[in-house]
């Protein structure tokens, strides 16, 4: 029976899996964003010597699953599974970022909320018993993401102010039966919440209901209250859709406000940089988080996050069509120590 | 630590989960074919009353997942996860069919693989304690994939002979913590093998060594031999793919010619329904399965099968850009009685 379960959506790990290592590469807008100096490496331009836009976001995954095999002090042949997946239709960025590195393989699909959903399996897959070393990743990239969803970029379409900013970048996090933490103590699963949100180029507003759905379930599942966070990070909201979910949140009774962020605001300067309502792409909060977030953890800046990833599991088929916008978020509860 | 693992690719479960219940809902053609009086709905055409083919897809997993959930028992409220995943581009058939489910949701994109991905995670977290019950899903479309992935069905495109026929269909699994069979025992997870192949009209070639690869890594891990189980059933191969597989896993010494079939071959019948190469598609091993598979485990047709599905992870893009076709097989062992 299923013993570890708290509630309706969430589950606590007997056996915490650690965080070993973390790596990120960003391309070079998002190196010159606040969060630069936490990143493994920054690109120079968004090609990285490949003939596409595609083959170029296949290869920053495929160096940034190195890149933690290697910190992690690890060789391939140490990793039971990779769970991975990101934008691109038929998520050709993971399968040939993988497909050298003879390492069992589960693709996924979550949109932007894909560190989360992959965070989330590790976990399980770790606690259970069935692996010791288990990595999650997930990217984006600015170039191919506009190409594919909206429009090519040598038109030079105006942005609407709502708009985000994919991030050319990708992280990988090192799940491990054994360490020293962080840990990953909890995790709650999302639904899929779609309100009629008709608007692509308001993701944040489209995904707030299901961020504001998945924190609040997760503190009543868990019994918990935001003051055990230091910090509630969503990925990637945006301004437009942290402001929503906070004023939904505030409407449930669960004030998060002081202790809020979102990395999509976090990966950009608002000012310098105008990105309109801020970043986005599944590897805008997989940077972040491999990057920032976990570095400030091991500092013990933060001793404890929940960290939601965000996902409009859209495609333009779909809104061509004329259907809205379906929407999950994730969260992960990351802590420095495992009680 | 990972006691649960047999081998470097496999795992063994203490609590093998129940599949308590199965639906598959097939289009017309699947509807003329040889199995046909396995699949629980028949469609009279690909539509549905929808006003698009992704619509319909999306249709088809929505109302075959209601399916499973009322032939188990159960309500939706009773279900803790749904893991789903389908061929479209963001995987829109499954995130459409599921937004109003209020079950909480991971996307998985392992292309036609799909099936036994899903069957595997959601074996792994019933075993492990994570949920009593859990839906594993996908679906595909042949018009929806013609469109997406090859052409225009109105260009009347002759197809070469190598070419396999997507299936349109759905099958959905209800695996479930207690009760008494067919069991999931074993899962292998398979790597992503490219050999090199960039023929899209010959994805039974392309996804054939990652088939052989999976099946020996499977005997290798466990120390079973092929006379354990009554079938060893491999999806979507098809002619070309399943007789390339029989050859490869000949010259590494293990012989399962004689007990050997593969969905894609069986869903068709190859002189009245002339579809080339045979069937494809995530729905084609997933109606299988969840049709004449299930049924005969059940009847003890088969006591024991190893189910075998393979994706082929490429997309029009990657093959424009010269790419060859990077494929994946995992495999599952399903088996009447728990030991």
């Amino acid at each position: 029976m299923a013993n570890k379960r708290l509630g309706i959506q969430t589950v606590k790990f007997d056996n915490p899996p650690t965080i070993a290592a973390t790596a990120s590469i960003v391309g070079p807008k998002e190196g010159q964003g606040p969060l630069a100096s936490y990143f493994d490496e920054i690109l120079e331009d968004e090609l990285w010597g490949e003939k596409s836009w595609e083959k170029a976001e296949s290869k920053i995954l495929k160096e940034t699953v190195n890149k933690v095999v290697s910190q992690g002090n690890k060789t391939n042949s140490d990793i039971n599974y990779i769970l991975c997946g990101d934008l691109l239709n038929q998520c050709i960025s993971s399968s040939y970022a993988i497909r050298d590195s003879n390492i069992p393989f589960w693709g996924l699909y979550g949109a932007c909320s894909t560190m989360a959903e992959s965070l989330s399996l590790a976990s399980i897959i770790i606690d259970g018993g069935y692996a010791d070393n288990v990595i999650a990743a997930t990217s984006s990239h600015f170039c191919s993401a506009e190409k594919q969803f909206r429009f090519p970029l040598e038109l030079g379409t105006q942005r609407p102010l709502s708009s985000q900013w994919t991030v050319t970048g990708c992280g990988t996090a090192l799940l491990s039966s054994t360490g020293n933490g962080p840990f990953i103590t909890h995790i709650t699963t999302g639904k899929i919440i779609d309100m009629g949100i008709k608007d692509v180029n308001n993701m944040g507003a489209a995904m707030a209901p299901a961020a504001s759905d998945t924190i609040y379930r997760h503190f009543e599942d868990t019994g918990q209250i935001p003051s055990d966070y230091d910090l509630i990070v969503t990925g990637d909201l945006g301004y437009i859709g942290m402001e929503i979910t906070d004023e939904l949140l505030i409407k449930l009774g669960c004030r998060i406000s002081d202790r809020f962020n979102d990395c999509g605001v976090m990966i950009f300067d608002r000012e310098r940089q105008d990105t309109h309502a801020g970043g986005s792409g599944c590897g805008c909060s997989a940077s972040v988080f491999a990057g920032y977030l976990y570095q400030e953890i091991i500092k013990e800046t933060f001793k404890r996050i929940l960290f939601v990833a965000t996902g409009a599991l859209l495609s333009p088929t779909s809104i061509q069509q004329g259907e809205s916008i379906p929407s999950i978020a994730h969260a992960v509860t990351i802590q420095k120590t495992k009680e």
